[in-house]
């Protein structure tokens, strides 16, 4: 990038900053995966003109794009691999409407997904994609990497709640795609098209999301087992009961030590597993799920099953869950946080599975998760100074991906491909199927400039982590 | 098409049928919407690699390819309208699978709808999408089409439960798309944007749908209003109740009149408007709810509203709403069916405006259709045969559409574009909104074999009903 492309910018962004101290660039070198890559320039604006005349520029002149929320990717969405422009969208936070005549909210990028959950409530409605990240991601990070979280097994993840989107194409053209319905079959579908597709297909300057009515009442149930196996079963039978649950998630033996290790809340450290429930719904129906659910986990072999009855000790229940990620860190400082996904009635089977890479690699590895949709994980705790150990987990993480599409599965359920999972897309697609989607990639960003070197693998590209 | 192409065909399709007899031919010329086309020739085969053989050879020969299932579009999905192959996949039909331990389906595209309804609630579980048509039309053409259907207020459409693809492309690819996960963030959603593309992007060979289970209960409340603008009322102030049924239905005295006038039971015939409404769920929820819904309608200033307390009571109700459409034929012979679609806040206006169009153009103009997500159906009684009458009706639908599209909403909820919609994709979309969905049909559809003359206008195109 030359200092007459900066000089353009500058002209281009009148209501924004164009950044380009290094101290400002490093702070967007990184996000919550892997490796530091230092952009030419950060650009913020709140205005989408400006940006769709930028984008024209960056187009013409073969600079790179790099769309960002708050870089809590773990997969490497944001991250500036082939330097260029970052365009830090989290300034562009203005827009936050409910409609709750349409059933709708209206939302800039930079709004954060948890104050979309708040505004929602206070209206008597919900959106219901609930990552874990929601208090510090923003939701145009979440419809670039189609974030699922906890309720996804009831309500689905964020593109079953995107009915509408203000997009700049790669070329720099300002498109609305669906709208306020939520049916709307005109022509290709290329909402969720775009949710979903890493920033890789332009960058979201609206989003028109779907809410509905907030279930007036939730019931939590908490189950210990003395075996994973029997977990599985639990949950496999609740799901053939005719009852839905919003979360089902599940915690192994080193999640519940590392936890009670991190902050001693009386959790059974012997357990080989707790799953955790919650109804949400009608008062009456959820109260009689609650019981439902109870009986099943005790016939599944449970060897305690609790309804906590209030509302602080519901949520005691749920912070056990919240404090695995924190807790982990606390075994070893380098945190590779999977996501592989299988279909439901494998869960068992890829528990067995993780227990074998783990001996095999020697590795510290935890599982949770959200079992109830077959959305499991695997966190491998390492040190990512020990290039031996590394090298371990490389494999590891490999060896995981595999055993994911063997079992029927896929290599992203939640968190995307980016960078670390590019290199195993043919494993899971084949040649064919992922032409087609390069074919899309082609057809849009022909010069390749809209967050280059995410999903498609270059050639000969592997995983490394140990360098 | 040459002798020497029939002669290849017949090569290739090893356990089918190639079929050229003009009145074998001339079945397959017409679907559920306007106008007729004799295709070259039709196949029967239940084998995907011999379609895929074909598809080669015909994008080889540039020869158009026209998937079609039960032809019950109503929008020309199926129509030759360029000639060429017809392929006729209602005879692929051999494969219903109903997995309730991964809570999916594996299906083939000639299967009924309606069967795997059956196959399903068999198993506990339930296929949400219930367009109307379900008993008679296939799932390949609902998922050609992404039907829509009165379970959509709650449930969401076709696509919503689509998670996995088998498909051919228009170059005689065989690929696999999504899986059996419901989470799957693996590269671009290839699977929700050939759902709803009209068979424009290729052919489905087989689809993993999502289940859910079974709602053990359901009530139903039907309120009976002296004024359209109170049944509206009515529904938008359920929707923020906190409360989402899973049908919402209304009929206007047009549609009442109809019904009684065609098979009497009763109906008030002095009725401004009708609306039906059903809760599903938890027994105790759905009868509390069933008050609210009541007191709600009430409220709104609904004259009479009923709560049916035996299934043959229920069932009467429902039986009102689908007797509309065999109804309203006997008006007029050429029935009309539009499904333009807008945000809920929008259907007093809507209904308003569309008294306006019918006044206007002395039509007769039947309103009813799926109320709680705004997407209405229009009904336009003509005769064919009196061509002034159907250019009055060409101007009234496009009125319609430019009515929907103005008051924020679609040209097509649940129909499709196909032929008919398709001169007005560009008042929707924009010239750049258009362009970017013509660049996936390029780059996947070099040739533009795969049901060409669908979706995108050709130059200058207009509505024409009246020749």
């Amino acid at each position: 990038m030359t200092t007459s492309h900066i000089q353009e910018m500058k002209t281009i962004v009148k209501t924004g900053r164009v950044l380009t101290d290094e101290s400002d660039r490093y702070s967007y070198s990184f996000d919550a995966s892997f490796g530091t890559y230092l952009p030419d320039v950060v650009i913020q604006t709140k205005n989408a003109e400006e940006l769709a005349t930028l984008v024209k520029m960056a187009n013409r002149e073969r600079i790179p794009v790099y769309p960002r929320g708050q870089a809590t990717s773990l997969s490497g969405g944001p991250l500036p691999v082939h330097g260029g422009i970052v365009l830090d969208l989290s300034v562009m936070n203005d827009v936050l409407e409910i409609h709750d005549d349409d059933l709708v909210a209206v939302v800039s990028p930079g709004v954060l997904t948890s104050n979309i959950h708040k505004a929602a409530e206070q209206k008597g409605l919900m959106y219901p994609p609930d990552p874990s990240s929601s208090h510090v991601s923003t939701i145009g990070g979440n419809l670039a990497e189609n974030s699922g979280g906890p309720r996804g097994l009831k309500y689905g993840v964020t593109k079953d709640y995107v009915i509408g989107l203000e997009v700049i194409t790669p070329q720099g053209e300002l498109i609305r795609t669906g709208g306020r319905t939520v049916k709307n079959v005109t022509g290709y579908d290329l909402t969720k098209l775009i949710v979903g597709s890493e920033g890789t297909l332009g960058i979201i300057t609206k989003a028109i999301l779907r809410l509905i009515p907030k279930p007036p009442a939730a019931e939590t149930v908490m189950a210990v087992f003395d075996s994973l196996v029997d977990a599985g079963t639990a949950i496999s039978k609740i799901l053939t009961s005719g009852i839905l649950p919003a979360k089902m998630e599940l915690m192994d033996q080193a999640s519940i030590v590392a936890v009670e290790n991190y902050e001693p809340s009386g959790l059974p450290r012997d357990a080989a597993a707790m799953i955790m429930i919650e109804l949400d719904g009608h008062p009456l129906a959820v109260k009689d799920e609650a019981e439902q659910v109870s009986r099943v986990c005790k016939e599944a072999g449970a060897r305690e099953v609790r309804v906590p009855r209030t509302q602080a000790e519901k949520d005691e229940v749920w912070k056990a869950r919240k404090l695995v990620s924190p807790a982990i860190v606390r075994i070893k400082p380098t945190k590779i946080s999977e996501d592989a996904t299988v279909p439901r009635s494998q869960i068992p089977e890829m528990c067995r599975r993780l227990q074998e890479i783990k001996a095999k690699y020697n590795l510290e590895l935890v599982v949770f998760g959200h079992a109830g949709d077959g959305n499991l994980h695997p966190n491998i705790l390492a040190d990512k100074s020990d290039k031996e150990e590394m090298r371990r987990v490389e494999q590891a993480v490999a060896e995981i991906f595999e055993t994911a599409v063997q079992l029927g599965g896929t290599l992203s359920g939640e968190h995307g491909i980016g960078t670390m999972k590019a290199p195993f897309m043919e494993m899971e697609l084949g040649a064919e199927g992922l032409d087609m989607m390069k074919r899309i990639k082609d057809a849009w960003d022909p010069n390749h400039i809209m967050n280059p070197g995410k999903i498609f693998p270059e050639p000969g590209q592997k995983l490394v982590l140990s360098e």
